[in-house]
């Protein structure tokens, strides 16, 4: 053990805490530093040394990981003060961002580095991940790795010992350009399962019994396989906040307007999340985003309906399947969203492929319909040979949501995406018209 | 005439060319620059009188107007070079910002001025317009003017003269915010036309017959009724280019994500803009946006149709009634998230009423239903009167898209929220489900 090198940690949150403590279980030494002491007092309970600032956490380390919050966390962290990283760092050591930022971060931290802290001598890598809590905690991550070849050559033993997935991008920027492609399904998925398990229990339906349903079919993704429990439990203390979520969708969003690539999908994700913020649930568990989609005062209505049997009446015609239907369609959207993102961003495709069919923006539409699409390299659902029976079955769907009056703007947005492409299909005269 | 004051303008475009050439006629005594010779020519034509650079239009003004594109080239035309504004600007003057621009930027020109030009001796004003070219011609603008009073009140001459409406906003920022939430209805209202005229013609309707109806009814705007024109006589040539509102709505958007202010329809309006710009659109005439919603190869379906008599077959239930609807329903929820957006950038709603009344962000149902809001000063479509009969009517006019599989993603998007707002409204257990 002697000869594996030394680590500075910041962000002991819940996912931070998770890959530094695992580091420390495989056998590192790991310095913890968080702005919040009891994250600290838990880590080194688990095994970690305290560190009561960033410079202090640096300053014996070979590798530096920052899994703080955001890009200004990030900057405060490296930059700001006498205690900052770059003031603790030793001469050529290594800084691992594992954070997700804006596309435009890590090369802005790298220009700062060498012209503002006169730190050339530091390396840096873009190193985002993906996989939640429990992947953090057993080191399986998946991480999207990039800088100079030779600096994560060096970092390959502190990398692999927190994945299960380790991929290699190229320069900085596609690490976090790849987390971005790989979050715009993450963030329509989230919501998705909302807007799922609302209708369910609207009308209803028994939720446990369509969440297994779901988990079984063409609408399975990991966000509600992972999600939709929560709100089935009434259990929210496996938190992931709409914080986190609304922060990675805005730079989603951010990065879409900047490539001037049009996310309907996205965006709509993108407002959905600002309408929770507004309702009051910004550091709530974001699952609990079902409680929009519910009148207020149920907002346990998924919870109940696990255990209910209820009668269906005639009022309403939503089953099962048409969860289903629902979700499968807004997956389908979703993912060609998402690969024509990946293109619009200058990412390679079939990496991204091979990188989302086993991350946290998994679903199951994505993986049976976009190989196929590999293969032709277009990134419209008008090429997608599924498209038009999914469509036909999405579009009951919300016919059904209309009648009763639910909201569906997932749904919703996706249908049009569907209609743009079957009109970019027609190239014969509307056969709905007659002239006389 | 001779104690009019001398004005300087840069910015001869579409509205520019129109303004300056209107302040000739008042009598004032116009420096016209422009960065293409061609609108200089024109502007001395006119009897303007030429300028070779900024810095020459600027020198003897005591006025000088800008009506250049972007913040962008403010930024260039004020600051950057030998030949800048603020190197021609006498002492004292006054530098009149029409453009629309980034809710930062007024703010930014002000500090600049100050702190890196050393010309806090500059007064500086606000005051971004809209009415389109015609009245940027005749002079009667609607201008939402912001400074300091005393500046204002010397200003205001010059400001009389471009303007039909003039309105006092309070300091710098607060004209280009009321600018930006004006826009917000201006965005959601150009889109609709082009949706709701692509449906017109997709079912053959006669376009010309709905045109009409539509300008008597509640679906009315300025914007269909200054943009339908184009598309049913096939003319582009009062040319308001698809890159000028859509770089009006991005600062629409902008503004609200960093108001963190949920705004489904400008957002729904913002990503068709962009699917436009990917058709090829970004430098034709709005209007011209008709074409995705209709076959590629019968782009002028909608002129077509203007002549055509169409029998209606059973495939289809689209009316003009129908369209109708669908623009009224988008409209009343445009309206809503409009005025939310005012409160949530602290602007005096009852002013803003007012502005969008005369203003071409107008649309009947705002001024149908906003002024019983007013009184209430609560900003979200449960709140609304008229909403449940409106909604009722939309949602029919959405399911007969889907059932022609017709793309209407501002109708879409609006729908949701009346979903929204219904649930909103509930309070009672969801009488469609029935426990045993």
């Amino acid at each position: 053990m002697a000869s594996k090198p030394i680590i500075g940690f910041a962000g002991l949150g819940a996912m931070g805490g998770g890959m530094a403590t695992n580091l420390v279980k495989e056998g590192f030494t790991v310095y913890g530093f968080d702005v919040y002491q009891p994250l600290v007092d838990k880590f080194v309970e688990a095994g970690g040394k305290p560190a009561k600032t960033p410079k202090e956490a640096a300053s014996q380390a070979d590798f530096f990981v920052s899994m703080v919050a955001n890009g200004a966390q990030n900057s405060s962290l490296l930059f700001e003060g006498d205690d900052a990283v770059v003031r603790g760092l030793g001469k050529g050591k290594t800084f691992i961002l594992c954070s997700t930022t804006p596309t435009t971060f890590p090369q802005e931290i790298r220009t700062r580095l060498d012209k503002e802290s006169n730190r050339s001598d530091v390396k840096f890598l873009d190193c985002p991940v993906s996989g939640g809590t429990i992947r953090a905690a057993n080191g399986t991550l998946s991480i999207f790795s990039s800088g100079p070849d030779a600096d994560l050559d060096a970092a390959k033993d502190v990398l692999e010992c927190m994945s299960g997935n380790l991929y290699r991008m190229g320069d900085i920027t596609n690490g976090t350009k790849t987390k971005t492609i790989h979050q715009l399904l993450a963030a329509t998925n989230i919501i998705s399962a909302s807007e799922a398990m609302g209708l369910a229990a609207t009308v209803g339906l028994n939720t446990k019994a369509v969440m297994d349903q779901v988990n079984g079919s063409d609408a399975a993704s990991f966000m509600f396989e992972n999600r939709a429990p929560h709100m089935i439990n009434d259990d929210w203390s496996a938190l992931s906040a709409l914080g986190i979520i609304l922060k990675d969708t805005t730079i989603v969003t951010d990065a879409a307007r900047e490539a001037q690539f049009p996310s309907p999908l996205a965006n709509t994700a993108h407002f959905t999340y600002l309408q929770g913020v507004h309702a009051g649930l910004l550091k709530e568990d974001d699952a609990k985003l079902v409680q929009l989609y519910i009148p207020k005062s149920q907002g346990d209505l998924v919870a109940q309906m696990s255990k209910a049997d209820v009668k269906m009446t005639a009022s309403h015609k939503v089953s099962k399947d048409t969860i289903v239907d629902l979700l499968a369609g807004i997956h389908l959207a979703a993912s060609v969203e998402g690969m024509a993102f990946c293109k619009a961003l200058g990412q390679d495709r079939k990496i991204m492929y091979e990188i989302i069919s086993k991350a946290a923006g998994w679903n199951a539409m994505f993986t049976k319909c976009m190989p196929a699409m590999l293969e032709k390299d277009e990134w419209t659902l008008a090429e997608c040979a599924e498209a038009p029976e999914v469509a036909k079955k999405l579009s009951e769907a919300v016919e059904r949501c209309r009648a009763i009056q639910y909201p569906c703007p997932m749904a919703s947005a996706a249908l049009q995406q569907f209609a743009f492409a079957a009109l970019a299909s027609k190239t014969v005269e509307n056969t709905s018209r007659d002239s006389r």
